[in-house]
């Protein structure tokens, strides 16, 4: 079993790093609160006895080696960025359990065969550089380092700048690195777990996400002059596209999800009918012909719907992955592990992307979730409790010490 | 007759002042922009003869001396500042129509008895410091002047201050003067001139506003890891105000209009549920009871579709006058005229709110109204004929010169 204070002391300490302005963190992607957390991790890393490397994203994989130098080493992680009003455990809890591991293997004089890499995505969260799980996606070979490199924050500074800026651009080439399997323990970002009251999720599934950014085009008329008759009111067809992606999404319970979480008007004056919205849509199963499904309705209907009232409506997929299935093997390590060490314990889709759903592409990959306080994330008040922590550690650690051939 | 040529050429010389970025003009309120325009207008009403004053709040009284002094003089007049996206008609018109009777009489040597009196009010817009129509707000009573200066613009900027900058601060303490009748011609900002195909509007009523601030409130959670009977979509509040909104208008046509103009969402992520949504609603009726019917109407349902899907509603009123009813001598020596000289005209109802709303309070007080294209206003693409601000003008110097005893 892990110490369980020493991995929640450790939370706490990068914690420290980058705080929030109400108790949680800001510590986004590739700042000076970033490279500050990650020499943290780094010194805690050598301490262990690791070695690091970077490559070229800025990811850092701390290696540990086992009792076969030659062996595909099993990797564990997640991520250290936050959101800019972002909890303490979305992503860093990953990252500080597979420490955890590690820190135990060594107190309790456990040797794998195979080596142990832990490891820390740059850029999971994509707040300050879109899109999210940013390096995960260049290592899969999803998306293009160069093309990486261009994102720009909303400054306008370059992606690949600032991570020479820090101090962060590694030499290893992205996705060098060949994989036995891929682990990564993460808070649920949902309120399950918690509902169920179970202390640990086995992930069997993620789901494949949609986004699809809209346009309603109307004009934008006085408020006060223009008779009923003669509106062409863009906030209309918002409003009848909000009610259609949650029907949409209904139809397909409980395999699916929906709804718009950014709405820009324009020009978005009191006394100005709004001349045209901007909003995206985030549709999300783990089902792909549900997936397909509802995009189709949303094409299919959304067009009239708002042409009945005047206004135009248009639609361009801005973002895209496919449901992955997590590998059956190491599914079945997590919940055997879960089992043996008497956590309750469900199979859980997880709702939200995640660094392993990239790596799931080429390696075997999974995933175990601990629950959070009432399902709140991406939020500053993300809470999680210890003892949840400490199951969801100790489950990572039998499924991983397993894989990695103890 | 008015010299239409000129009043044309003088329009387009104040819009070479301030320009836009679209044809039209960006000289919004106490600007240096605003300053220059000021200057050009004071220059040609001393050119035409006319003494300059200015109040506390930047107002500007271009005063022409009839046979008598001591007649309590005829206002005429509207706003030279513009919206950051306007047109170069709005408010200009009203002032240089004014410019130009003066003008005319010159030429054809006509004296009333009474002084003429060209006005140009400050910040009718609010776009820079809200709300609208300020300075012509304090002249009638309804706000307070250093309540005015201390409204801030988008960078902290006071109101008071500015106007100390630009050195228009006058020293003429504002509503001290008192006006026999006050005038105002303005472009109408709406389609319905147009679509009647009529030259002139005689102004009977303005529409009654009421500016509603509401918050719906919800629950910031991740739009992939939250299942759908969990969710508490502000979104989906909005979407449902915005058609109780448009339902409630419609029930009270032709004699009502409502809409949403101004949306702003918390957090405003992809993937966050939103969590609050903060808009306003701008219903308007010349009616009052109308007026009081429908935010009756609003306040009696809203709370209860939002309550119904797990979201809160709550409104603020943040803005309102009453309709007013324009003074009937006055109405019908606009009417007059524009018969007389041979204009097409039809009865309207103002939508928009003018400074001609707030001296209606205090003094007899009407205006002329002019079509605009395809009714665009707030707009630099705003366009008018010369044709029609020559009706206007010719209107507005009849019903003036009669009021003001030729
Ligand atoms: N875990 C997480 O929130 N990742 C960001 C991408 C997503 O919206 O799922
Ligand atoms: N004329 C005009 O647009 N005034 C601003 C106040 C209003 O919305 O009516």
């Amino acid at each position: 079993k892990i110490n369980s204070e020493r991995l929640w002391d450790s939370l706490m300490d990068m914690a420290q790093i980058g705080p929030g302005v109400a108790g949680g963190n800001n510590r986004q992607a590739v700042t000076d609160e970033d490279s500050e957390g990650r020499h943290l991790f780094q010194k805690w890393c050598e301490d262990a006895g690791g070695t690091m490397g970077v490559d070229e994203m800025g990811t850092m994989f701390a290696r540990f080696e086992g009792s076969d130098p030659d062996a595909l080493p099993v990797y564990v992680g997640s991520h250290l960025d936050t959101q800019p009003t972002g909890g303490k455990y979305d992503g860093v809890l990953g990252v500080l359990a597979g420490l955890e591991i590690i820190r135990t293997m060594r107190d309790l004089g456990i040797k794998t065969r195979r080596p142990i890499v832990v490891t820390n995505w740059t850029n999971e969260e994509g707040t300050r550089f879109a899109p999210a799980m940013l390096a995960s996606g260049v290592f899969a070979g999803v998306l293009e380092r160069d093309w990486a490199y261009d994102r720009v924050d909303a400054k306008g500074k370059r992606f690949g700048d600032e991570l020479a800026r820090v101090g962060w651009k590694g030499s290893e080439s992205v996705g060098a690195r060949e994989m036995h399997a891929f682990f990564e323990l993460h808070i649920e970002q949902g309120p399950i777990l918690e509902a169920e009251g179970k202390q640990v999720g086995v992930v069997t599934h993620g789901q494949g996400l949609r986004w699809i950014e809209c346009t309603v085009t109307g004009k934008g008329q006085h408020t006060g002059s223009t008779p009923m008759y003669m509106r062409r009111n863009a906030g209309r067809g918002l409003a009848r596209v909000t009610e259609l992606v949650h029907e949409i999404a209904l139809k397909h319970q409980p395999n699916a999800v929906g709804a718009i979480g950014q709405i820009d008007v324009y020009p978005n004056s009191r006394n100005i009918i709004p001349e045209k919205v901007v909003f995206t849509i985030d549709f999300r199963s783990h089902v792909l012909d549900t997936l397909d499904a509802m995009v189709a309705e949303l094409n299919a209907r959304a067009p009239g719907l708002c042409a009945d009232i005047g206004v135009k409506f248009s639609a361009e997929l801005v973002g895209f992955f496919d449901p992955p299935a997590f590998d059956e093997a190491l599914v079945g390590r997590v919940r055997d592990a879960a089992e043996r060490l008497g956590y309750s314990h469900m199979d859980i889709i997880s709702g939200a992307g995640h660094d392993a759903c990239w790596i799931n592409r080429l390696y075997p990959t999974t995933m175990v979730m601990c629950p959070c306080v009432d399902g709140l994330s991406h939020n500053e008040a993300e809470e999680i409790f210890p003892e949840w922590a400490e199951a969801g550690a100790n489950v990572l650690m039998h499924a991983v010490l397993e894989t990695a051939e103890v």
